[in-house]
């Protein structure tokens, strides 16, 4: 609180909390929110908590698949570009990957933008990027929280995290129990960044913000089949750290490192920041954005879907005994 | 990315994100998470997506609750005093707060923790709190993202958010449409920082952080009971902007200001700070902190469930015809 004036009439405004601008954003956003309702979105954004209908007798044993995340220090590039409408894009299709590697689909988002002060035409573009990527994946925005904390931002910086619930049937959930030694591990190119940088028409900013992929729409068809036995989506901490999160007990990953081009930009870093092969592997992605685990027999089908889609794929390698690592040849 | 010294080893620890100390700090949180599992939850935190199953056959018609929220600038006072476990506490009151007024039970939360760099005595703190808020509201703590955002927070500072869902059978939804003129409005004490000004033993941190009250387990016995119409939980924008928000067409509020005493904190804001009235009561909760709907009938009953646990209400006004807002006699 603070009354600079002695004897001025004080509104929360002057504390450096503006109610009014808040609530005009809160009226943009009810509208890009809006755009992303589904049959069981079943009350507006401005209510206490968000109301969504799961659709009795389509779930004999319904999970909810749940995730939350953050953008990271992608948002530096945001502010210094002015771009943030790819920003939202992004964390929605990460959080969509994390509980679709379930087997789960999406059924809704939200939001907390948090910044030192509210800029409505920001916060406008972020929430732009967010309907946009609900939009492309039957998920809705229903609500969300958008804080202006004084002294916690920079000016014209936000932090941004979002948090996504989906729903798969028991029967449908992909966990990698299934997983067996001998199945192919099938690699699915990374995309944003790394792919960007030889593209020297785009700016070096446009290039930094190329959205993460969105791989549900390539994938979502193939939840039900029953073909996929395991799914990681390979994110901070590399295949090293994330393709063990699904790995039953008793086995392993061989990845074979010739069997896929690894993005040039990571060669870079490789190459002139003397970054020994360990590290790089379990920091970056290499290239491999996501990797389905499938049996050998049922390898060629999901190579076909994809490359009817225009999809290229890789078999990097296959599950082996072991002790729930990845070994590298 | 940085490499200060050319020719040498990087590791993502050198650049600034720290992936150990990040390992360790998911260690703790798992551990105090567990305290908080539930029979619903599936998972252990680590998957990509947190798994929760809603019981088969126990709703109708499930309505799935969700809020977001953060704790805002509040923080700053855990960051002077060095007391990070009561923040996470008020933040699940609150979110707990915010799907209740609907009928809602919670079934899980995930937390958003963002800093500059990872101290995992602060992130244990925090997430103990969280933990003990989930505890006493029967609700799982499943999952999150602790984020690591150098440049973006200050040294040992931190942001918090919070994202809970909750489930109420259609038939038990508390949303306002029951409302009619003559109701009465029951109001609850609000608790936390204004309460504890007058308790010069405790430090001002502490008194600071007092917090927030949680009126679940106070609550909860009456939500199927169908005596409450409405509840509003009277956050930012106060008794003003907060009960218009359960107001159903063609009614209004009235509320009589002498029916309860405004907690001392507010009175000496209003008169040293030379803040009107309209001003003061849509920004603070001026000492109620959940109003409860009833029917003049059923306004006893309540009235004798609260009191038989030791909590004063008082009947601050009354529903009338009128056009959505509040008008304070």
């Amino acid at each position: 609180m603070k009354n600079d004036t002695p004897g001025m009439k004080m509104t929360y405004a002057a504390s450096g909390v503006d109610i009014d601008a808040a609530t005009q954003a809160k009226q943009r956003i009810r509208g890009l929110a809006r755009t992303t309702f589904t049959p069981g979105v079943l009350t507006d954004i401005g209510s206490f908590g968000a109301l969504f209908r799961l659709e009795p007798g389509r779930y004999a044993e319904p999970l909810l698949v749940s995730s939350c995340d953050g953008v990271g220090t992608k948002l530096k590039v945001a502010f210094m570009t002015g771009i943030h409408d790819t920003v939202g894009y992004d964390l929605v299709s990460h959080c969509v990957s994390d509980i679709m590697v379930q087997g789960a689909r999406p059924l809704y988002f939200l939001d907390y933008v948090a910044c030192g002060r509210l800029e409505p035409g920001v916060v406008e573009q972020v929430v732009a990027g967010l309907a946009r990527g609900c939009r492309e994946t039957g998920c809705a925005l229903i609500g969300g929280e958008t804080a202006e904390m004084p002294d916690f931002y920079a000016p014209g910086e936000y932090d941004l995290a979002g948090f996504i619930v989906g729903v798969v049937d028991r029967s449908r959930l992909i966990d990698g129990s299934r997983i067996r030694p001998g199945d192919t591990l099938l690699g699915l190119p990374s995309a944003g960044l790394p792919d960007r940088v030889p593209e020297l028409n785009a700016t070096v900013g446009e290039v930094l913000l190329a959205p993460h992929r969105s791989y549900y729409s390539l994938l979502e068809p193939l939840l039900d089949s029953g073909v996929l036995r395991g799914m990681a989506h390979i994110t901070g901490g590399g295949i090293t750290d994330n393709l063990p999160r699904i790995l039953p007990g008793g086995v392993g990953a061989l990845v074979r490192r010739e069997t896929w081009p690894v993005t040039p930009v990571f060669e870079f870093i490789r190459q002139h920041g003397a970054v020994d092969d360990a590290e790089m592997y379990r920091t970056f992605n290499m290239g491999i954005g996501m990797i389905l685990v499938v049996s050998p027999e049922d390898a060629g089908k999901v190579e076909a879907h994809l490359g009817a889609r225009g999809e290229a794929s890789h078999r990097i390698g296959e599950i082996v005994p072991g002790d729930g690592t990845v070994h590298y040849v």
